[in-house]
């Protein structure tokens, strides 16, 4: 796999998609080639999906799971693999790591288990880097502007989801970067940049350190 | 677990739906309380995710696994668990095998893997019987009225499906019952009541051997 895997984690109104649209044009800029993406939601299906998650009706955690991985392969066999297969760097808005945190730490799922269906979907496939935009929930739920039913789901889960985020990045350090979400924008989007194009200049994919 | 879980197994055009009404009231006049439903489409999210099934797009394998068992995940919970907890004789057309059939041996992906996730879904709950209604494609798909994108998948991946079931079967010989699709319909279904009611019969279900 020639390719690079960039993922952009955190809970509501984190900014994952203000990071992942910069960073997805400062890579440009430095002349990579790169393809943006996001989960739920980029195929076919997946916008089919998307739009039933969203819907206000109550389900089962291990439903609302499967149809999260069902998004996945989806994406991971129309998009992600056969970008990295070109060589691209794929930045993706949320990936693995948010059925861990929302399912299996939200809702309270066997954490090795959702690890055993990610594993599944995703087959040898890995971030390269993982950017974990973390701020407390009160901030983020604030802060954004939707009122779906994940960000209804109340404080309490939300923290859940935080705590959730923070152990997987103590257990996975290499991986992981935690960027602090509560600073200012332009921090954050210059800490996000350099947490990336560091992994991509030790990897060799940068001729010069930025 | 109090209650009792028949299911009813086979490829296009073999009867599966006329066995289950039939048997439903057959078990019902012997005093016994039924509860029939069949997979996909036994919910709101089950009828949803059966409409996308049934829609022309090609999916990835793991993809259409991935949906059916979001169904099942809502079916178990919503209609077949709180059924056999309170004792009742469940008869559902397709099942975990369908997807052994279907999508492990007619679209080629790995057995115990799909196993492990029928097995993530359904947690304890097992058939206590299954009928597999056994015939040869080329005369189900005849029979069969519909020309939904399974149906149309062609002779090839029937077989597989076919074959698949009889291995099943055979793994199991306890669990399942062959039934013989080929007969005249009153001998099929004579057979059908007779398997199910020999094993409520044993399990003491039924006072008196049918």
């Amino acid at each position: 796999m020639k390719g690079f895997l960039i993922t952009i984690e955190g809970g509501e109104g984190s900014g994952k998609t203000t990071v992942a649209r910069y960073l997805a044009k400062r890579l440009e800029e430095l002349g990579l080639s790169v393809v943006r993406t996001k989960e739920p939601g980029s195929s076919f299906v997946g916008e089919w999906i998307r739009d039933l998650l969203m819907k206000e009706w109550e389900r089962k955690p291990k439903t609302e799971v499967l149809l999260f991985l069902a998004d996945r392969a989806e994406h991971m066999e129309r998009v992600i693999r056969p970008a990295l297969l070109n060589g691209k760097l794929v930045v993706c808005d949320r990936f693995i790591d948010s059925t861990l945190a929302y399912q299996g730490f939200g809702l309270g799922l066997d954490i090795t288990e959702i690890e055993q269906l990610n594993r599944w979907v995703t087959g040898s496939i890995r971030p390269d880097v993982t950017l974990l935009l973390d701020l407390p929930p009160e901030v983020g739920l604030e802060r954004s502007c939707n009122q779906t039913v994940f960000e209804k789901r109340g404080l309490a889960f939300h923290q859940r989801i935080r705590a959730g985020y923070l152990s997987l990045a103590e257990r996975e350090p290499d991986r992981f970067r935690v960027i602090d979400a509560m600073k200012p924008l332009e921090e954050v989007l210059a800490a996000c940049e350099k947490a990336v194009t560091e992994c991509l200049f030790f990897r060799g994919r940068l001729p010069v350190r930025q």
